[in-house]
C-alpha cells in the first residue's frame, strides 16, 4: 500500500504502459501541451483526478479544517497544512462560517486560508460556500473572488439558517441545489462542485427517502462528487452508497470519517449534527471518559476498523477525514490504514504552488530555497512563470517587501523563543558566529535552548544540508555564516530519499552551492584566492548598498539542479540568477534588521551588533561548476582564511578592487 | 596558435576573467538576453566579432569564392563551403557578376549562393554588390532579397563599366562611395559594409593620393571594413596600410591574399587587375611555367612567408584569401600559418544557422542529423525557433516535400556513382541489407565498390557512429536497416574530440539513439520484446501510412542529448519528438523512392524491391533512458532476433495490436 501511495501522481505514465496507440496522420496535428507535463496531477481538475486514482484503483485520502479564530492561529494551521500536505492527501477543504465574514481579506477568513492553502502550501483545496439567507449577488462576488485567488473547487451547502423561523424565500437559495445551479449558471465548468451527502438522512428531510432525491438533485444540477457527514458503521455507509447507486447517483461518493478524539469534542459533534452515537460505543467510552488517552486510542481503533471495511469492499475509492484542525489521530489512522504517505515523492525539488496561474512553473531561484512562502508571495503578480528556462522570462518584477510583514512570512516562533534561541544579549559580533553555529549542530547554546531557525531558516536544517554539517560547522566558527547551500549531487537515482525529486527512472544532479554573509575582509581576502578557481567557480558578492562583485558570464543563470528522466525533457528546476539576486539580498539584509535587531532595545548593543552586520558584511554565494567532482567550495573558503592568516598579502587588493 | 584557434567563439568568457563589476543597483533592471549565449559570435554583428578579435589578439581569416556556372558546380561548391567552413573562417565572400543574373534565384546566383552560405552551412557571409550602371531601384531591391534571406554583410563595389565609354550620371551610382551611402540612407545600420582598398591605387586612379582619398571617403560614407586587392610583397600592403592610417582611416584593413596556383592563372588574374608581377616572382616562375605542382607549392611557400611579415607586423588582425573556389592552396597556407582550426570546437553538436532570425535556436529533432540542410529548408518559415526547450514551440509546421528536388537537398554523387554503390541490379530484400552493411563497414561491395553514402546519409559515418560500428553490422546484415544513432555518453568533457561540443569546462550527455528501417515480421516480435523494456526504452515505430505505435508520455519530447556547462544554464540541443517524427516520416520514406528506386526502370525487378520496402517496413526509433547504464538497445534487437527465432511465439500478438 505505501508502494502504491509512493506513486502519486505518476500514474498516466503507468496507464500508459499498454504504449500502443494508433494515431495515423492526425497525430501531426496534436495539441501537444507546449510545456513537459512532469506530473498530471499537477494540472489536472480535481474530478480528473479523482477519476484517474478510481481507475487505477489506488485509494486517496482528504482532510477537513475549520479556519482559525486568532492570527498566531492561522500560522499553526499553516504549518499543520505543511506538515499534513506531507503525508499526500488528495485535497483538503476549509469550512465555511457564515458569523465569521468568511469571505473577508482577514488572515483567518475561510478564503485567506483556503487561498493560503492554494498557494502557498500548494495543495489541492475545496473551499466551502453556504447560501442560506445570501443575496446572489453575495454568492456570485465570493465566487469570483476565489476564482481570483485561484480556487478552484467549491463545497456548496445550503448552510444553517440563522434564528428558528426559516422560511422559503422565492428565487433565493433555500437549497444547496440552488447553490450548485447558481454556480454552474455563472460560471460554466470552471469550478468543481463537491455536496454533502448525509448517510442517515438530513435531520430536517421528511424521510430518508426525501433526502436521497434532493442528493440526487444536487448532482443533476452539476456537482461533481460528494462527500457524506460523519458516521459510526461502516454498514451505514455501504447501504446508504447502495441506495444512491440505485437511484443513479453515479459520482464519487466519499465516506466522511471522524476519528473518535475525547469524550466532549464527540458529545458536542453529536449534538450538532444530531446523530445518534450506538449502543456499542457508548458502552466502551463511558467507562474510560476521564481517560484521554484512553478514548483516543479507541477512536483511532473504531476508525481504522471502520476504514478496513469499507475500503475492502471495492467500493470506497477515497476516504474524507474530519480533523477539527488536528494531526495526531487522523495521521495515526492514516500510518495504519497505509495511505499515508512516509516518503513522499517530490515531483520538484521545492513545492509546487496550487494555484492555476502557475502550473507551468518549473523553474525557481535557488535563493528562496528556505522561504518558498516569501518567493510565492512575491511574485503573485507574474503574468507569466519561468518553465524549461529561467532565462526565458525576462526581468520580470519582484514584489516589493513593504508588506513583509504578512502573516504567513513571519516566524513561527514568538519574541520569547527567539531571544532564548538568537541570545537576550549579544557581546559582539562571535556571539551571532555562535547562534549560527549552535544551529548547524543542533546543540544547546550556553542558556541551554537549541537553536532551531534562524531570521533565513525557519525550519531545521534540511535532510540534504544535513550532509554538509561537519563544513558548515567549522565556518560558521570563523564567521562564515551561511545561509543556504546544497551539496553536489552527480547522477543520483530519482527515487533517492534525500535528494531525490521527480518521476521514477530519471537522475538527479546538483552543482554544489554555499551562501554566506561574511566581513568585508573576508570577502577581500575571498576575492585573492577565486581568481585560483576561475572558471570553475561562480561567484555572486553584495553588500546592502548593493555594490556588486560577480564573474557571471553575461548575467546569465546558472542551473545548479537539474534532472534527466524517461521520455522527458531535461527539468532544471533550480538557478542561480544574478539578476534575482540582487532582489533576494534586499530581503536577505532586510531579516537581520526585522526578525533579529528588533528583538532588542534601540541602541542597545546587541542591536548595535546587528545593525553593524547588516551595514558592513556581505552576502556571498558560490558554485562550483565542476559537479563531477569533490566539491572544492570548502577549499575556497579554507584558502581564504589560509590567506587571511598571512596578513601581508591581504593588504595588496582591496574589496572592490 | 592552434590552440589559440581552438579557442574560436569562447573569448567573451575568457575575457571576463578579471571577473568584477560594479554594477551596483541597477544591475536589477539589467536588460538581459533572454535566451543563454552559448557563443557570442553567434549573436555579434560581422564588426563587433571582429572587434573582438582584434582586441584579443586573435588572429583570423575569411575566404572569397565567386558563384559557379553549373548546377552541379553549385552542389560542390556547397560542399566546399562545409569543408572549408570546418577550419573556422571568420567570413567568406561571394562575388556578383552582373552578367550572370547575380540577384536571383537561380541556384548558381551570387544571392542564392551567399543565402545558402549563411543558412544552410552556417557561414558568416558577405555578398558583393556593384553598382556601376545600375539603378537605385534595383539595388534597393537586390538589398532588399538580401536582407530578407538572412544576409547582414554588403561588399560594396563600382564594378567594372559595361562597354568602354563610361560616362559620369548625375546623381547615379558613379563610385562605391555612392552605394555605400545608399546602403546606409536606405537601410541606416542594418548592414555591414566592407569596400575595396587598393595597395598600388587603383588602375583608373588619377593618383596613388587620389585613391587613397577615395577610399576615405567610402569609409567615410559608413563603411566598417576593408579588404584590398591582391598584392605580391608585404610592403605593399604595409605601406598602404601606413598611408591609410595617416589620413586618418582606422576601420579594420584586410590584406587579400592570393596564393599563386597556376601559370595562367596568374597571368589571367594579373590582366584583369592590371597588376604588374614583381621581377623576383616572375623569374622563379617562367623557368617552372609548366610543372604544375611547382608552381602551386612555391605559391603556397610565397603566400606564407609573406603572411608571416603581415601577421608579425603587428598591423594586421586578418588575412582575406582568394580561393578562386579552390581548397588545397588555401587550406596549406593556413594550415602552415596555424589559422586553420584542425579541431573546431563545435558550440552545439549539430551546425547552427547563421540566419538573423535562428540566432536562437539551440533544439532540434534528432531524426534530421544526417540531414540537417534538409531540416533548415523544411523549417525555413517558421517565425519562432525551438530555444531551451523543443516542447516552447508548439506544433511547428514542416514545410512540405513538393520543393523536393531543390539542389542542396540532393546527393553529391552521380546517378551512376549511386548504381555502383548501391547496386545496378538488386536480386532481393537481401542485396538490400547488404548495401546497407557495407556502408557500416566501409568495405566495398561485390562489384569492388565502396558505399560512401545512402539515401539518408550523404556522407560516412560520423566518428561517434564509428564507435557503434560492430553493433551496426550485425544488425543491419539481419535486415535491420539503420539510419541514424548515437551512443550513450554520461559525462565526458565538452572538449571531448569526438562526442563534446559547447563551451570548455563542460559535461556532454547523450541517451543511447537507433534509428532503422525493419520488415513487419521484425516490428511484431519487437513489440512483444519491448514490454520487457519498460520504462526504460521509448519507441516510435510507424509506417508509410502513418500508422503509429509509440509509449511516448503525453507525446512530450525526449532530450536524448544535454550538456552542462559553467555558470550557464542547461543546453538540450536534441530531442526525439513524436510529432515531429511524424513529418521526418514522409521524408525518410520518400528517399527510398526519390533517391534509389528512381535509379532504375519502371517496373524492373530492382525498382520493385524498393517499393516494396518502402509499402510494407517500418521506420522504428528507439531511445535507453537509462544513460549511465551499458545501452540495452542492441539487447533489444538480439532478443527480437532469438524471439523470430522461436516462431511458435511470434504468432500471438499481430503487428498493430
Amino acid at each position: 500500500m505505501v508502494n502504491q501511495r509512493a506513486d502519486i501522481g505518476w500514474q498516466s505514465s503507468k496507464s500508459d504502459s499498454s504504449g500502443v496507440s494508433n494515431s495515423g496522420e492526425s497525430s501531426k496535428e496534436s495539441s501537444r501541451c507546449s510545456t513537459p507535463v512532469l506530473d498530471a496531477d499537477r494540472t489536472d481538475r480535481l474530478r480528473d483526478k479523482m477519476k484517474r486514482r478510481i481507475e487505477s484503483g489506488d485509494h486517496w485520502f482528504s482532510l477537513e479544517f475549520f479556519p482559525p479564530r486568532t492570527a498566531s492561529g492561522a500560522v499553526n494551521l499553516i504549518s499543520r497544512f505543511d506538515r499534513m500536505g506531507s503525508g499526500g492527501p488528495l485535497f483538503i477543504d476549509i469550512t465555511w462560517h457564515p458569523a465569521g465574514d468568511p469571505g473577508s481579506d482577514k488572515e483567518t477568513s475561510s478564503m485567506m486560508i483556503a487561498s493560503t492553502a492554494v498557494n502557498y502550501c500548494g495543495l489541492e483545496s475545496v473551499l466551502h460556500l453556504t447560501c442560506c439567507n445570501q443575496t446572489k449577488e453575495k454568492i456570485t462576488a465570493h465566487l469570483n473572488k476565489a476564482k481570483r485567488l485561484g480556487l478552484k473547487n467549491i463545497m456548496a451547502l445550503r448552510g444553517d439558517p440563522i434564528g428558528e423561523d426559516w422560511v422559503e424565500e422565492d428565487g433565493g437559495f433555500n437549497y444547496a441545489t440552488d447553490l450548485v445551479k447558481h454556480i454552474r449558471c455563472e460560471f460554466d465548468d470552471y469550478f468543481d462542485i463537491c455536496v454533502a451527502g448525509y448517510p442517515k438522512g438530513h435531520p430536517e428531510a421528511e424521510s430518508y427517502e426525501d433526502d436521497l432525491r434532493h442528493l440526487k438533485e444536487k448532482v443533476d444540477a452539476g456537482a461533481h462528487f460528494i462527500v457524506t457527514q460523519l458516521f459510526f458503521r461502516a454498514e451505514t455507509f455501504l447501504k446508504f452508497l447502495k441506495d444512491c447507486r440505485d437511484i443513479g447517483i453515479t459520482c464519487p461518493i466519499l465516506p466522511g470519517i471522524f476519528p473518535i478524539q475525547g469524550y466532549h469534542s464527540l458529545r458536542q459533534l453529536v449534538k450538532l449534527s444530531k446523530l445518534e452515537v450506538p449502543e456499542e460505543i457508548k458502552q466502551v467510552i463511558e467507562p474510560i471518559k476521564d481517560n484521554d488517552a484512553a478514548i483516543r486510542n479507541y477512536g483511532i481503533q473504531q476508525a481504522v476498523e471502520m476504514c478496513k471495511v469499507l475500503l475492502a469492499s471495492g467500493e470506497v475509492p477515497g476516504l474524507h477525514f474530519y480533523t477539527l484542525n488536528r494531526e495526531v489521530a487522523t495521521m495515526e489512522v492514516l500510518r495504519q490504514l497505509g495511505l499515508w504517505a512516509e516518503d513522499p515523492r517530490r515531483p520538484l525539488p521545492w513545492a509546487i504552488s496550487a494555484h492555476p496561474k502557475r502550473k507551468v512553473e518549473d523553474v525557481r531561484p535557488i535563493f528562496w530555497a528556505s522561504r518558498p512562502k516569501s518567493y510565492i508571495y512575491r511574485t503573485q503578480d507574474w503574468d507569466d512563470f519561468p518553465n524549461g528556462r529561467w532565462g526565458n522570462s525576462s526581468s520580470p518584477a519582484f514584489g516589493e517587501l513593504t508588506d513583509y510583514y504578512l502573516f504567513y512570512l513571519k516566524s513561527k516562533s514568538p519574541k520569547e523563543a527567539l531571544l532564548q534561541m538568537w541570545g537576550e544579549e549579544l557581546m559582539n559580533e562571535e556571539s551571532v558566529y555562535e547562534v549560527f553555529t549552535n544551529y548547524i549542530t543542533s546543540q544547546t547554546n550556553r542558556n541551554g535552548h537549541k537553536v532551531m531557525c534562524l531570521p533565513w531558516n525557519d525550519d531545521p536544517l534540511a535532510p540534504e544540508t544535513n550532509l554538509l554539517k561537519d563544513e558548515l560547522e567549522r565556518v560558521n566558527r570563523r564567521g562564515v555564516l551561511t545561509i543556504n547551500s546544497q551539496p553536489n549531487i552527480n547522477g543520483k537515482p530519482s527515487s533517492d530519499p534525500i535528494v531525490g525529486w521527480g518521476p521514477p527512472g530519471g537522475y538527479v544532479f546538483q552543482k554544489s552551492y554555499l551562501e554566506f554573509f561574511t566581513s568585508s575582509e573576508n570577502v577581500t581576502a575571498l576575492l585573492q584566492v577565486l581568481k585560483k578557481y576561475e572558471p570553475r567557480v561562480n561567484y555572486h558578492i553584495v553588500n546592502v548598498q548593493g555594490r556588486n562583485i560577480t564573474n557571471a558570464h553575461d548575467m546569465q543563470p546558472n542551473a545548479v539542479t537539474w534532472g534527466i528522466f524517461p521520455g522527458r525533457e531535461i527539468i532544471q528546476p533550480t538557478v542561480v540568477d544574478p539578476v534575482s539576486f540582487m532582489y533576494w539580498k534586499d530581503e536577505a539584509f532586510a531579516l537581520w534588521i526585522e526578525q533579529w535587531a528588533k528583538l532588542y532595545e534601540d541602541e542597545s548593543p546587541s542591536r548595535m551588533i546587528i545593525q553593524y552586520i547588516h551595514d558592513n558584511y556581505f552576502l556571498v554565494n558560490l558554485v562550483d561548476n565542476d559537479f563531477p567532482l569533490d566539491s572544492c567550495l570548502w577549499q575556497v573558503i579554507e584558502d581564504m582564511f589560509v590567506l587571511l592568516d598571512s596578513p601581508q598579502e591581504t593588504q595588496e587588493e582591496g574589496s572592490d578592487s
